[in-house]
């Protein structure tokens, strides 16, 4: 692992927080940053554990999730390459309120801390991260009125459509290729894998994706966005 | 309205984020804070329009809530005394997430838009607002995961439990009486009236509450935690 210095991953000049800050905190960021890796599997933090600093992703792919105590397990967020998270239990100083486990092998920049601490005196990174924030705050917002106002099919498309646009951190060009597998995408909607595949099912008579083994494509990113406004 | 020195609200002194700030930044604060008042049936702000600063409650209580095209409403918070909100535009210059509506007579602390920029410039402006939004954010995963995770009486349940310590904000003595209408508690947890009905009357024949005419009581604390531990 060790420190020094880390030159500015390609990826994260494509996340919509990180590429827009200036120059000068980006640089603070990164000269705070070391690199860690992660094998499938292993934890970047668990869900009760006290903070010990904020993460991006510079390649691979998490899962954000909550454990029950009868095991069942809702998925929050995946987190892609470019993406940033753990800031909130940093600045409230409570113990993290999700697991955040790797699904692919992951490299990850991770800022301690108490570099953290020192960073949150330099001016811009306190706004910095209240914007990093602000987005997570959207996202989750978005999540719940998925939840509380869409019927299911709606609920499908649209996580679909953020999935292709990068979940937390959505950038301006969806891809095709939804980075998630099914049992995944059942775990986000808190739905049973039988319900997703018939409205999997149900997209793809109707042009908007096609599914194959181990695999969601969008066909249509109108037909998608058309079921994604049905009550 | 007019500007002009504000004191120091006795209701904002009992908000664990407000109370737990510097002295010199609850002074800025109140300093570029002016006084608002809403009718009932009245809009702190609208959901799509742009950010125009920040508010905080004296008086009164509110409710932030989203509406979708066919009229259905999506409850998502009960602001009160004490309680500061609608940070988020004012930090990502997006559009307003929500309708935040006065349910009863208001009196609300204002921070313009330009007022709070100049602030944000000031030393641990930035970082007493990530504290505000960790809170929300916290507030807002609590939603996601109960209506993912929980039963429609464990929902109701916790929903009582938030509503009686202050819902977003919640402090360390809940109160006996619930602060919401049957109606707007059906909203918030996106069921109908009729099924709340039934979980309340379930709660109540478990001795958790009460239920009279327009009031929801607390009879045991214990209790209510017990329903809300069930799967």
């Amino acid at each position: 692992m060790g420190g020094g210095h880390v030159d500015l991953p390609e990826q994260f000049s494509a996340d919509p927080w990180f590429s827009r800050l200036d120059a000068g905190i980006r640089r603070l960021l990164l000269d705070a940053a070391r690199p860690v890796t992660l094998e499938p599997g292993a934890y970047a933090f668990r869900q009760g554990a006290a903070a010990d600093g904020m993460l991006g992703v510079v390649h691979g792919m998490l899962k954000a999730s909550t454990l029950r105590s009868d095991g069942k397990e809702a998925i929050l967020a995946v987190l892609e390459a470019g993406n940033w998270f753990g800031e909130t239990s940093c600045v409230d100083h409570e113990p993290r309120r999700h697991d955040v486990i790797a699904l692919l092998p992951c490299t990850l920049l991770h800022i301690g801390q108490r570099e953290l601490d020192v960073l949150l005196r330099e001016e811009g990174v306190a706004l910095a991260l209240l914007r990093l924030q602000s987005m997570h705050l959207r996202s989750t917002f978005a999540l719940i009125e998925d939840a509380t106002l869409r019927s299911t099919r709606a609920r499908v498309a649209r996580r679909l459509s953020r999935l292709a646009c990068g979940d937390v951190s959505p950038g301006n060009t969806p891809r095709r290729a939804i980075t998630a597998t099914q049992e995944n995408l059942a775990m986000m909607l808190g739905i049973t894998r039988q319900t997703l595949a018939l409205e999997l099912k149900a997209l793809a008579a109707g042009g908007a994706i096609s599914v194959g083994y181990g695999r969601i494509e969008i066909e249509s990113a109108e037909r998608l966005s058309a079921f994604e406004q049905e009550p």
